[in-house]
């Protein structure tokens, strides 16, 4: 082992930097996707053209972007075999033996066995492959949620209504209604945040696995996995359980939320949605996600505006006493809900986001591969012999 | 980014070391699991006295040896969804589409959602779950070679036949035979040949997916996903074909191996089973493995034989020409190929057992955890506008 090798042993790699990329770029002064900051993408990009920007490398011409949403609207049917499987899932949906995150991860495997280009890493292949996955992600969850709901298939044949852009279709296919722009759009720029994040825990899950040289589909497989944990995607359902039971906790005159969060720090609770490796002085994404869900809350009324206001307070707790700042996670908890999507499908909306930034790193790791393979430090038995 | 972190940038984490285990020691001299040397493990242990060592922590006294093979046995069936999923796996994998690799991810990935410890991560949970995993893989891998095969699935209610050790059954399911004791013993030794690999690429994304906190059903599937590639455990299919290859081309009277492997350097092909991101000077388990093989290929006759010449043909001019040594894909490939096992299989049996070396990690990962997610340097687009 190197000095230099020894100098870096920082466990969960903390520091440590792991390779190159040209996709994203986390400061702490900004975010930035291929150079645009995500304040000016979320503000005047829709999340089509920002999966354009990861994937190809540009901002689309406007012939462009339409070629490339046309192209998504294509492929937003599933197959067959995979609308069956999701069909089969309901019961053990209905068990807890599996969450969505689960039965997505399984979906997207399947997907993987009907795509021709499969076995084939080729730059041209994994842009096929990655438009597609990004097309019937959303899909996958929509027609999984009316499995749950014992509602027919939302656009079963077409993958929701063609006329709906990304978020909209999202939305639609999971509820059979058309929602309000302002919560399609609401989406639309949740979808943008979660897109990329550099070298996140799932993203580096689908460099490794794609490090070598196995497919597409495998990798991504390995990425919805990883981001399901509570530590990484997982975070957004946790805060947003943590919100209702503080919510519960009041209502039922328990005490204040200071009374709860006194409570949570000397059970030593882990509360989801605050802190990041990378972020110091807060993640840039949050007040962006947190401003679009407020305002939505306001329009709908004061029990809803209530979920926003216990989150504030909860938030100034964590900063006063722990000086941790939420990350994007904490305020897409509460956004969501009050749009009405269920909990368990915050994540799967966030792999259908994140689907576009893994692609776009499978991609560079197939175009200038080198196996990520590290070293471990032994610290376990001497030897001994058997007999 | 710090100095340390600086420095230790090297693609592929190339000497790096990630973190600290108890399982496995990789050395130059020698490779031990929990202090046990590989050469001690492959004459007196069976896969099942290893696997226990590597999930347990040590060597099962009689009565623990008993009890864990009666487990291993009794958890071997397949519950009815996946072998409903591998009926339907067929025209997938005769289309080319998929591999057996894929077919065997998917199927892995189902098992979570009928696991009622799916979404448990406790120490006593994750061993149960991981005898399950491990019991069950061979089952996957020998049903789905009857329906390649386009057979009746052996044992299909018990998973083989509960008489037979883990390496014998699997022989069994795959061919519906009873295999001699002395193949079953080659592929019992190349079962704790492969059992772990302390931070290969395939564990080192296991324990990325988990150190999200993620759950180990999905942690394996990433582990699968990682293994297929050619780099990794693909290698030892890679190995075999182009074996076959050069086999064709001499006996096409086109050449000698001296000629093929000139054209191959020309050409810049990649020759899979040689070199090794750790070992220098050879690995320590390839002489084990292609030591069996050649014995049984020797009580064959002239013509299986043959393959283990050529083998020795090419790793002298890889020595010679390249200083490359054999890794354990290569022998590995002769071996499985003069027992008759078919080539995509080879790479499904690696992941039969390296089952426990995954688990023992997503166990070790859970027990002292920190998520793993590193740095990457920007080298992409310099900041720009959106408008």
């Amino acid at each position: 082992m190197s000095t230099a090798a020894e100098a870096a042993f920082a466990k969960g790699l903390e520091g440590v930097v792991a390779g190159e990329t040209t996709i994203c770029s986390i400061e702490q002064g900004g975010l930035y996707y291929r150079g645009y900051e995500i304040h000016d993408l979320s503000r005047n990009a829709t999340f089509e053209e920002v999966a354009h920007v990861l994937l190809v490398g540009h901002k689309p011409s406007p012939s462009e972007l339409a070629a490339f949403k046309a192209e998504l609207v294509s492929e937003r049917a599933l197959p067959a075999p995979v609308i069956d499987f999701l069909k089969s899932s309901g019961p053990w949906l209905k068990s807890g033996h599996a969450v969505p995150m689960d039965v997505l991860r399984t979906a997207v495997s399947i997907l993987g066995h009907l795509d021709k280009d499969c076995q084939d890493n080729s730059a041209a292949a994994n842009l096929r492959k990655a438009k597609r996955l990004l097309a019937k992600t959303p899909t996958i969850i929509g027609h999984m949620q009316n499995v749950i709901d014992g509602k027919p298939i939302v656009g079963q044949e077409k993958g929701g209504d063609p006329s709906l852009d990304h978020a909209a279709n999202l939305l639609y296919m999971m509820t059979g209604a058309k929602a309000p722009a302002e919560y399609a759009r609401c989406i639309d720029v949740s979808l943008i945040l979660y897109a990329e994040h550099d070298f996140n825990a799932s993203t580096f899950a689908c460099r490794v696995i794609a490090g070598t040289l196995s497919d597409m589909h495998g990798a991504v497989t390995g990425g919805i996995a990883a981001l399901k944990g509570p530590l990484h995607g997982g975070a957004n359902e946790a805060a947003m359980e943590m919100l209702k039971e503080i919510r519960t906790f009041i209502e039922a005159g328990k005490g204040s939320v200071e009374d709860f969060m006194k409570k949570a720090f000397v059970e030593k609770r882990k509360l989801m949605g605050f802190g990041h490796r990378v972020y110091k002085n807060g993640d840039h994404r949050a007040p962006i996600l947190g401003g679009l869900g407020r305002e939505i809350a306001r329009k709908q009324g004061p029990g809803q505006l209530k979920w926003f206001e216990i989150g504030d307070e909860v938030q100034k707790i964590m900063l006063r006493d722990k000086n941790i700042h939420p990350n994007v996670d904490f305020p897409c908890g509460m956004t969501y809900f009050v749009m009405g999507i269920p909990v368990p499908q915050y994540t799967p909306i966030f792999v259908a986001a994140r689907m576009s930034g893994w692609c776009a790193h499978i991609m560079e790791q197939h175009a200038n591969n080198r196996i990520i393979r590290p070293l471990s430090m032994y610290t376990g038995h001497p030897t001994r012999k058997w007999n």
